[in-house]
């Protein structure tokens, strides 16, 4: 089995998880106190979305812990095959937040004058908090390639 | 070399680009002929994306007829490579400009009045032609997991 730049239980791979969870909660911290954000659809779901991030994230972090530690093998199929299916459907439903949010975003900031009539909305927030959220997507990403690269060639 | 079901070259290859076609064109002429959609810039994405998706799907439509008709086989690694690189990239900006025109649509129809209020918006169409960007996006997400398997199976 060759080892690959982010597969599960590497250090590689932990790295990827934490900078995963890392930004995934920053975006969840910074929408949330941002005031303005409940009254959009897409903003609740990002932060939804960046929650299943982070847990997902989180978990398989400690699981890369634990076979660091007691220096486990997590190479084979039906982990593996979890990991993919996981790691895809996260990585789906948070590319998907992070552009709806995007949409409404620029909607706010370049198509109409909301952000600025409503001043009562953190525009700058909410913009950086999408800016994490597709931080957090992009390393999931990589991570999604790695495990679904790692299946195929088991 | 095993035949997958969606490869290029195939009969099943060929239904599915030619569906993802016509979903993507359906879909640029269902936004197109809205009224009010150029002044959001999710929507003018929304057309960008399809129509660069309608032209790959259709490109490698004609290319699996050429192969059906002439009996080639495009199983080799540098044109499986390509189009892998090719669909990946085609499905993330659909799925992206899906999701951030679905974003801008609940937003006008749900959390706003503007769909009841902005008489001149055809509120409807614009769900209609997401619906059909979705629908060309599923299938496309299907020609990319089998491409990117069949390439890490070669």
């Amino acid at each position: 089995m060759k080892e690959l730049f982010g597969s599960p239980g590497t250090k590689s791979g932990l790295v990827l998880r934490i900078g995963q969870s890392l930004f995934a909660a920053s975006s969840i911290g910074i929408m949330a106190s941002a005031s303005g954000f409940s009254t959009t659809t897409a903003f609740c779901y990002l932060i939804a979305s960046m929650g299943l991030q982070f847990l997902w994230s989180f978990g398989l972090a400690c699981i890369d812990v634990h076979a660091l530690k007691f220096n486990k093998d997590l190479h084979n199929q039906i982990i593996v095959s979890l990991f993919v299916v996981g790691d895809w459907v996260t990585a789906t439903l948070s590319l998907a937040a992070s552009c709806s949010s995007a949409g409404v975003a620029v909607l706010f900031t370049k198509d109409t004058d909301i952000c600025k009539v409503e001043t009562n909305f953190s525009c700058n927030m909410f913009q950086i908090s999408i800016a994490f959220a597709f931080a957090s997507w992009s390393l999931l990403a990589v991570s999604s390639y790695v495990m679904f690269w790692l299946l195929a060639s088991i």
